[in-house]
C-alpha cells in the first residue's frame, strides 16, 4: 500500500452559526470539532501522516486548544489561503511526500466513519481518485428562474462529501494546472485538469458541520455509537 | 383564508428502519412518529381539517395505539392503496370538501416547522401550490454510467420536501389526469398535468424518518427545542 496521508481543511469563519468561535473550534462532547475530525484519520491508521491547514490568525488559538484538550497526536499545521482551493493548495506543496495517497477532508466532518476512510484510499489506490458520496433521500428539482422549477431525476444524483482521495501527484498536478479558483470541491479542480473523478459509499452520518442545528445532530450519533 | 386540510400520507413498510414495525409507528420521544406529524398541524391551527391515509391492515393497529397514548385529536381515517400516487388518490377522493387548499405530507416528517406550514397554505392560496424545498449543502455530481459522473451546479437545485401544498380542485383534477402513477412526489403529478408548481421555504430540521439514525437525530432535535 501507498503511504497515506490525510489533508483537513479548515478554513471557514463562524457566521453561519452565529457564533464567534470558528465552527471548527466549536465543542462537540466537549472536544473541539476539529480534534474528533483529526482523531478519525489517527484512528482508522497509526500509520497515516496528518497535515491541517489553519487560517493564519487561528494557528494559536489552535495551538492552545491542544494543550488545553492534551491533544498529543503528531499532526503538520499548515496557513491556509484566501479561499479553499488557496487553503488544500498550500496544504499539498507544504507535504515532504513525493509520491503517495492523500484523502482531502474537511475539518468540520468529524463523524467520518472508519470505513468510508477505509474505501476512499482503497478506490484510490485502485483508480487514482475515491470521492465519499451518497445517493439522494428527497426529491430534487431546479429553478429555472426566480417563481419556475422543473423536476431533476435524483435517481444518477449523489451529494458530494469528503473525503476526497487522490493520487499525490496527479492532484498537485490539477492544482497546479487550474486556471480559476472558484472550485466547489477537489473533484472539480481533477476533473478540469482533465483527471477522471471516481466515487465511493460515504455515509449519511458523515455530516457537515454547518449550523447550530448540525452540531446537536452530532452530539446524538456520538451518543448512540 | 380558504378551508385548510391537511392530508397525511403514511404507507410505507419498515423494511430499511430493519424493524418490522412500520416506521411511521416507531417511537419518538415515547411517541409513535405519526402522531407528532398529526400534532404539528394541528397546533399550527385547530381549524384545519386532518385526513389520515394508512395502509388498510395498519388501520388497526393505529386505532390501538391512539388508544394507548390518548391520542383524541380527531382524524378522517382512509385506507391507502398499493403505491404513494393511489394512496394520495384515495385521500384526495374521501375528502368530502369540494374547495379549499390541502397540504399533502409524508407521514414520517413528524418534525415540520409551524413556519413551513405556514408559508405552504400562504403560497398556495397566492398562487394555487407552495411545495416546501431547501438549497444543497453539499455539491452534486450525476452518475453518467457505472463509473463516470459529472458535477452538476448545485446553485439552482433544491431538495424537496412536503408539505405540497395544493388547491383542491387543482390537484384532484392532477390526479385524475395522471397516465400512471410513478410519481415521486405530488408537485411531479400537478407539473404532468400542467399545473405550474411554486416552491417556498422548507426546513432542514424538517427531516424524513427513513432510517435508524434519523430517529436519533430526530430526538435530539426535539430535546433541544
Amino acid at each position: 500500500l501507498k503511504k497515506m496521508l490525510a489533508l483537513i481543511v479548515a478554513g471557514g469563519s463562524g457566521t453561519r452559526m452565529q457564533s464567534p468561535v470558528p465552527k471548527q473550534f466549536l465543542l462537540l462532547a466537549g472536544k473541539p470539532v476539529l480534534m474528533h475530525t483529526l482523531e478519525r484519520f489517527v484512528s482508522f491508521s497509526q500509520k497515516i501522516q496528518t497535515v491541517l491547514v489553519l487560517p493564519e490568525n487561528e494557528i494559536v488559538t489552535w495551538k492552545n486548544l491542544c494543550i488545553e484538550h492534551h491533544f498529543t497526536q503528531p499532526h503538520q499545521i499548515v496557513a491556509g489561503g484566501k479561499t479553499r482551493f488557496a487553503s488544500v493548495r498550500n496544504g499539498l506543496s507544504a507535504i515532504a511526500e513525493r509520491e503517495g495517497l492523500v484523502a482531502i477532508h474537511d475539518g468540520v466532518r468529524p463523524l467520518v466513519p472508519a470505513e468510508v476512510i477505509a474505501r476512499s484510499f482503497a478506490l484510490a489506490e485502485e483508480k487514482g481518485s475515491a470521492v465519499a458520496a451518497v445517493p439522494l433521500k428527497d426529491s430534487l428539482r431546479m429553478m429555472l428562474n426566480e417563481t419556475d422549477s422543473q423536476i431533476i431525476d435524483r435517481t444518477p444524483c449523489r451529494l458530494i462529501q469528503t473525503p476526497q482521495t487522490f493520487d499525490l501527484q496527479t492532484i498537485r498536478h490539477a492544482y497546479a494546472e487550474a486556471t480559476h479558483e472558484d472550485f466547489t470541491d477537489d473533484a472539480a479542480v481533477a476533473e478540469a485538469a482533465g483527471f477522471p473523478v471516481y466515487l465511493t459509499e460515504g455515509s449519511y452520518e458523515n455530516l457537515k458541520i454547518t449550523t447550530p442545528e448540525d452540531l446537536w445532530v452530532a452530539e446524538a450519533i456520538l451518543r448512540r455509537s
